[in-house]
């Protein structure tokens, strides 16, 4: 049996427990939804104010120099880098997990076009976060030359797909709805087996799970700043390539912010020898800089000691579900290996919509994913031992009230 | 003669000099670059305090729904419609300008390519800002279709031009270095001769000149918010299609934010039927948020009236530099015709560049653009007659004291 004191005796043991301070959060919430946006750094108010009076008010046109707005993409991309086995001048900042994704894609498949011809096949998976497959599938539309997406159920799934003339895998790293984190290392392995290119989507992983992307010898990834990193919401997302494919290709979303020369605007294109490349156009520097607020904490933690606490907490989550809602049919979708978990816990239950609901009218404040899935995000940087043992005990009330029967809920319209 | 006085006495009788207190300008500066970078709403600190504060730190992921992020795009699109002649729910709000005009080209080329297989031109201006033709390089050497990019010079190389196949003409409404601008509705109907498509890029022209995009039978625009608008540094930039083209194809940066039912996570991409079908993916909220704060201050004034402030202002100020600095080298590049002039006033100069450097240290924010090119952005709503003189004053001034001479300047690299 766990119990409360066993629960506040970890808080105190916490090395972690430090950096709650620098998150704002509502008062009498226990939240459990920064695997969808991360809470807010509290520095991230007086940066922004910085940012609005006196560099874009004050300094104007200048700040693109004096404030290095230029610069953000690749600064940023050098912070977020120490937290994925990347190297200095690999990641950038910039637009959205899912036009990065398009960037990639295309260099991967050109790639791959030009040693393997005949390879038409781009594998994603079935519960991929749709945004993945929706994007191929624009790919492919677009340049009409028989590609085809397949998508894939597992690992097993994975293994039969890698038997045909597959060009390039796309996987997420961590499953948005289950939680299930591939082994990335011996998944490279097993596609490169096959000379197939792998694209690893980290928007549930990175700030969440340790890794490292130059060891495993990954090819490309893409990632989103605002869920784990707590950049706000929407901010720009993350994209690293290998040093080995980086200068190969152009990526097709060729902008000016990705030029050689940007300030000689030459009348041809020539990309940047650099991974500034796989930038486009102008970025939103507001929403961009305030992602270095959620980043600068991650790097005064560590990454390492940040993963252990995930997985107490996770565990701890899973017990006490266990011990103190057995009788309720939660049905746990979340590997229990450590191996094959990332940093959610979500259950299966007929009515997952109204209990969220019931328990977001308490304070607890997780989420539904279709079909059925009341999913859990655990973030040690602001969550505590005590903070599992109080959202388990507002789960076990809300089933003994019956709290979900009683309550009329809004459409359903919320965003990953 | 034009004197002090009589610039003192215009401003009196300025309707719109009320507009001025809207906006945090700097002490002491004369701000001739907003047609790069837009002033800041005094408005917009408030705002985004909000957003952080409340919106993200207090209402966490309720606000996708409570404040309606999720709407943003069609939102801010419906009030930036009013200032463009379209209609509400033709215009969203979403990324950049560059992976905008990738959207509407891939349409507009896959239109074509029903209708006319052999058409594979694509038409851009030699002197459009770079990104534009960058973009459409990036599209072509995607898509591997035999598709040619040329490069005109003014209308008359249109004309001749449109000789060819050609499939779309991509022009910018206000050329970002003259200020040339073209006249929409008869360029239209040239096009729309020859059967060719056409894309407006209203980078320099949306907020600064009065338009009327369905009137004058335009097929898509594109264009930014952080000029003329006063959206912030690289607020996400606006996408209008004309109704007719609308749902005839998906365009290829198919993120879930496009798709038809994007909370159903299905497993295959269905286009929204609406202008919903231009997004992508997440967007940068609070970036995207304080756009509202300038377009608001635009749909209190009047576009009409903000365009005959602008023409009075651009011809004083080329009035004026012909009265007082006529006997040091400027050569006005910008027309002198209204029909076509944008609000932006052009001189080339040997020492273009060292010459704003001078000013800029005087307080007079103007830039420069290769070659040789001083660029004076005129913005209605803050800048007033006794502006523009003081403003000549101080490049009188600098001539005549050479003080552009005995500067060492910054590395060129500033931003469009």
């Amino acid at each position: 049996m766990i119990t409360r004191e066993q629960c506040l005796y970890w808080d105190q043991e916490d090395e972690l427990k430090k950096f709650k301070d620098e998150f704002a959060l509502p008062e009498g919430v226990i939240y459990l939804d920064g695997n969808s946006l991360g809470a807010r750094p509290k520095k991230s108010l007086a940066v922004a104010q910085h940012i609005i009076s006196q560099e874009w008010g004050e300094d104007l046109i200048n700040s693109w120099n004096k404030a290095d707005w230029w610069g953000l993409p690749t600064r940023l991309g050098d912070k977020v880098a120490k937290l994925i086995g990347a190297e200095q001048g690999e990641v950038v900042i910039s637009d959205s997990t899912t036009l990065n994704l398009f960037k990639v894609l295309s260099a991967a498949v050109k790639i791959q076009a030009e040693k393997f011809p005949e390879r038409k096949i781009i594998i994603a998976e079935k519960d991929a976060f749709p945004t993945d497959i929706y994007i191929i599938e624009g790919f492919i539309d677009l340049i009409q030359k028989g590609y085809q997406v397949e998508l894939i159920d597992g690992v097993e799934g994975l293994a039969r797909a890698l038997e045909k003339d597959v060009a390039v895998v796309v996987l997420s790293h961590v499953n948005y709805r289950t939680g299930y984190f591939y082994d990335m290392s011996s998944i490279n392995e097993q596609i490169h087996s096959k000379e197939a290119l792998v694209i690893w989507d980290l928007c549930h992983s990175v700030g969440a799970v340790s890794m490292d992307l130059n060891q495993s010898g990954s090819d490309f990834a893409i990632g989103c700043t605002y869920k784990y990193l707590n950049g706000g919401p929407g901010s720009p997302a993350m994209l690293w390539v290998n040093e080995k494919h980086r200068d190969q290709f152009w990526q097709p979303l060729s902008g000016w912010w990705s030029h050689k020369k940007p300030f000689d605007m030459a009348q041809h294109y020539e990309p940047a020898n650099s991974i500034r490349r796989y930038l486009c156009g102008t970025q939103p520097i507001i929403s961009m800089s305030l992602i270095e607020c959620g980043v600068d904490i991650f790097l005064h933690a560590d990454m390492q000691k940040i993963r252990e606490k995930s997985l107490k907490l996770t565990d701890l989550f899973i017990q006490l579900v266990q011990q103190e809602c057995s009788e309720f049919g939660f049905e746990l979708i979340t590997p229990l290996e450590h191996k094959y978990r990332g940093s959610h816990v979500s259950y299966r239950h007929e009515f997952g919509y109204e209990i969220i609901q019931a328990l977001i009218a308490r304070g607890v404040i997780g989420d539904y994913r279709e079909p059925g899935v009341l999913r859990f995000g655990i973030t040690p940087l602001y969550l505590g031992f005590e903070d599992i043992w109080n959202a388990v005990q507002h789960l076990k009330e809300t089933m003994l009230n019956s709290e979900w029967k009683n309550k009329r809920y809004l459409v359903r319209g919320e965003v990953t």
